[in-house]
This record gives C-alpha cells, structure tokens and sequence, in this order.
C-alpha cells in the first residue's frame, strides 16, 4: 500500500492527513500555523510533523507518493502562492520551497476552494459526475471547477472564484474586493446576515429574527426552515442572486453537478431545495438538466482534496 | 503530407476547406444547405463534394486524417447535435451519421462558436496563449472556452455561451432565450441597434446618428470612431456591459487572453480599446493582466477551427 499526506494551511491550524492509495484518511492532526513573512518555518514544522508520523508508522520515503497542500491564496501551475494576506505571506513558490525544507517529492499545490472542489469530485458529493462545480457558502463564497477529473486552475489561479461575479451593478454598498454587486456581498454568512439586517428595517413583518440582538446566518436559516414568513423572503432574495451567478457560471463551464459546501450548507436540503429552484428559474431551458448536492468531506475536504492532486496522476 | 477537411455548416452554405497537416487551408469552397429533418441530405452533398475534391488532387482516404465539423447548435461530447433550429433539424446523431454517410472517419463534432475559438486558440488571435476566452459580437452573442489547447464542450454543450449571462437583474425587455437581461440584449449588433434607439429617444444630444432612418451597429461605431458625443455614450453603455460579462467570465475560467470576433469586431482596435478599459474597470486587481485580442481568422474561423479539431489530436 501507498499513501500520500494531504495538507491544508489554514490561517489558525494546518490539518494534516496521511491518505492512503485509494483515498481513505488513515489518521489525521493539526499543527499550530506557525505565521511569518516566509513559509520556511511553517514547513519545517510540517516536516518534523510528518517525519514523526512515519516513524510511528515505519514508513519509508518510497512508500509516500507525494505530498498535496491546499493553501489560502491564488495558485498558479508553477506551484507559486500568489499572496496569502492570512498568515503573511507575499508571493512564494510554496512548491519549490516544500519540497526542498521537507525533502519529499512531488509536492502539488492548490488554491485550498479549488482544492476542496477536487476533493468532493474525487472522493465526495461529485462522485459518479463527470464534472462539477463547487460553490463554497462560509465568511466569503469561494468556489472551483473540475471539469474532468482535474482542477481548473486558470492562468493567474482564480479560475472558479464566483464569489466575485457582478449579481447587482447597480449596488452601492462596497465588497472586501473593492468591488459593488458581488455575489459574496448577498450569498456568504456575512451577507446574509447584511441582508436580515435591511430587510427587518424596510419591513414591517412580525419575524422571530426580530427578537435577537444579533442574528447569524444560521438563525436566518433556522426561522426559514420553522415558516417564518420575513425569514423565507430573506432566503429566497439570498437564493435568487446565487441562482443567478450559478445560471451565469454554467453558462460558462456547463459542469454535470453543482455542489453547494461552507458553513452555511448546515442548513442542508431545505437550503438546497431552494437554490436548485432558483437556479431552474434563471438559467435557460437547455440547462435545467444539472443535479445539485450538499458538500460531504466537511473539514476534511482540504485535506482529501490535497491527496487527490497527489492520487489523481498516481493512477 | 497528411490532409483533413474543416466543415462549416452554416444555414444558408456549407463552407468547406482542404486543409494540410500544418494548417494551410488548401482549398475552400461552399456548398449550398440542403435543409431537411434529418442531416443525410446535406450529408450525402458533402460526400459527393468532397469525393470531387480528393478526386481532383489524387488523395486516397489514407491521405486523410479526418473531419471536423462546426454545427450552430449544442454539441455533446459523444458527438451528438441537440437541435439546429434554422436547419430543421432536432437531436441528431451528427458524428456516427456523418461518418456512416461520408465513409471517412473520424468525423468530430463542435459547436460553431467554440470550434472557432478553438481555430483562432491554435491558428488565429490566440496562437501563443496558453488559454482563451473567446466572445463572438454577432447577431447574438457567441463564445468559447480553449482552456489547454481543447474546447471546454461542458456537459450539455454550451460551455461559453457568455451570450446567456444575466447583466442586468433589473431588465424588462425580454431576450430571444426567454429571459430577461442577457449579455447578448446589448452586446450583439441587433443590442446596440436597440440601446442606439433608446439613447437617442431619452437624449436630446446632437448626434450624426439622428440623420439616418435606420441606424446599424456599424454606422453607431463609425460615429464613435469619428468622435461623436453621444455615439461614444451609447458605446461606453455597451462596452460597461460587455465589461462586466467578461470580469465574470474570467473569475470562472481564468484565461490569459480574451479574444474579441465576430461582425461588430470589425469596428477594430478602437472597439477592443473600449472594451479592455471597461473589463479592467469592473475586474478584481489580480485579474487585469489579460492580453486583449481580435479576432484574425474571420470566415475561415469556423473551417479552421473544424481542421483543429482533427489536428490536435493527430499532433
């Protein structure tokens, strides 16, 4: 048996995960993220997590067939992390550097919304489609393509960043991108929660949101799914902007499925119910023919879809 | 030399092209449509002619590696044309009848659109890129995705078809696809025909555009080009939109260049100058190192585009 190490560096912890040849995590750990202005110490850190692991285990070298690391910033083929505000960094070549701090070979690198989308295409929500599309609902939307079998990376490394498509050019309120009318400003927990905000100051309607101090996505989502009137009508405005951007994405990719991941998923088929209706509604006759599905890896998604940049040219 | 035939089926020709392995277009000739409901007519013209053709020039079947085919409708991957409205056709399996009918194989299958992106990516506006975007300003709006050298087909076969993508929310007027607020409501000739209509309804600014009784989307750009006030509003309007398409295209697929063809490119370098400063106005700032490019390949975009099909996997 082969196995491979899928990392993901997040900007508190990197996750760690020894995944064996055909994809099942045979133990996982975190490391602390270590910050600075280069990613020297971070990686010497991994190594010694990594070397630890395989003495326990008394694995060789030769039995590690790469190591795949998800990072938080644009990545381009080169394996070069382009800026990673989160810990630091400028731009690095996290794959060079990776492979000569801890002396194992090939390391692969990913965007880590790019690299959860492979990891549900491989090993989650996208098994069995040719092709998918993941949108990830958290602080921010993030997202990527894998058209078949490989991420879409695209020049510059943002190839599936949905997050900042225009849904609204006529918005006025200003998104983190320095943009107006993103997507993120409607879909992401923080817009949702923008969006609660307006609407129980334009509106009238009794609501239950109306007795918190501070509502999160998940108390929208939970008001929705017990009826509650000015809930729904929050979700379903949230919805039909990212139906919009769904419709607009296939335009451009027609992937078989979509899946929908991040935190806000929690609130499962009732929220997928409706952004499957909106996006019927949006997109034209010729593609209403996609299935949609729920995220499934959850936390390991970072780490499995790490192990499938290594695992997909294995085969 | 080896040889194969680009074909170009259009509603009212179809236009054909001898061309060698190295991507010269020999021969070129057209052939009127033979309309029907189903392809074997205009298959069986095709036969005869390209039979003529090989006859000709003594080339035996063995001198020729294949056929690639444009057809104006979606195109799946297992060769399959869904619908061909302005020939009469409904799905139809083009490659498997065009081989049978023809007794030259392989015959492949695209999209118009996307095959003359994948022509100008290999002989055109995109040699030398490693990715494209291209977006065809016609009577409707067109586009292609050449992400590594192959057409992105997309499940359904309409993967590019920015035409489609919803720009404006708030529009009342409805596209010719069903839906309201469309890339091509502006962008595509008959678009700015109609923003030139309602800019010169709702402005009272002089313009050389009020002198005629009929305005084209030519005559609004030769006004621009010659420094007219409002025709350079009305052309901003429509580049603002066109803009906007594009940012969101690129955070989807993320290409190195964006090429620009169809009818209304003919406006040239003036148009692609208003149409770049528009996409880096609405873009995010990691995404504005995009090449701009017209299109160079004209009416042989879709022959050349067709011979690649066969070509890129022949190299």
């Amino acid at each position: 048996m082969k196995y491979c190490f899928g990392i993901d560096i997040g900007g508190t912890t990197v996750k760690i995960g020894l995944v064996s040849e055909n994809g099942e995590i045979v133990t996982r750990w975190e490391v602390p993220t270590r910050k600075g202005s280069d990613p020297t110490g971070l990686l010497e850190d991994v190594k010694v997590s990594l070397e630890n692991c395989m003495a326990e285990r008394k694995l060789e070298k030769t039995d590690i067939l790469g190591i795949g690391m998800a990072a938080p910033g644009p990545v381009t083929a080169d394996g070069v992390l382009h800026g990673c505000v989160n810990i630091g960094w400028g731009d690095v070549e996290l794959k060079k550097h990776a492979e000569k701090v801890i002396g194992i070979s090939p390391v692969c690198i990913g965007n880590d919304a790019r690299v959860a989308a492979l990891g549900e295409a491989y090993f989650g929500a996208g098994k069995g489609a040719k092709s998918i599309l993941m949108v990830t609902l958290g602080t921010g939307v993030g997202g990527g393509v894998v058209p078949d079998g490989h991420i879409l990376m695209g020049e510059s490394g943002v190839a599936g960043e949905i997050g900042h498509m225009t849904i609204d050019p006529y918005e006025t309120a200003v998104c983190g991108c320095g943009k107006k009318g993103c997507l993120e400003q409607y879909a992401s927990a923080t817009g949702m929660v923008r969006a609660t905000e307006r609407f129980l100051k334009e509106k009238n309607t009794a609501s239950v949101l109306r007795e918190k101090d501070a509502v999160s996505a998940k108390d929208l989502w939970d008001a929705a799914k017990a009826g509650d009137a000015l809930a729904n009508e929050i979700t379903d405005f949230v919805c039909d902007r990212l139906g919009s951007a769904l419709a607009n994405a296939i335009y451009l990719v027609d992937t078989e499925r979509i899946v929908i991941g991040g935190g806000v998923c929690a609130a499962g088929q009732f929220l997928l119910n409706k952004i499957e209706a909106s996006y019927n509604s949006k997109v034209f006759s010729h593609s209403r023919n996609k299935t949609f599905a729920l995220a499934e890896l959850g936390n390991d998604a970072g780490i499995m879809g790490a192990a499938a940049l290594i695992l997909q040219d294995a085969e």
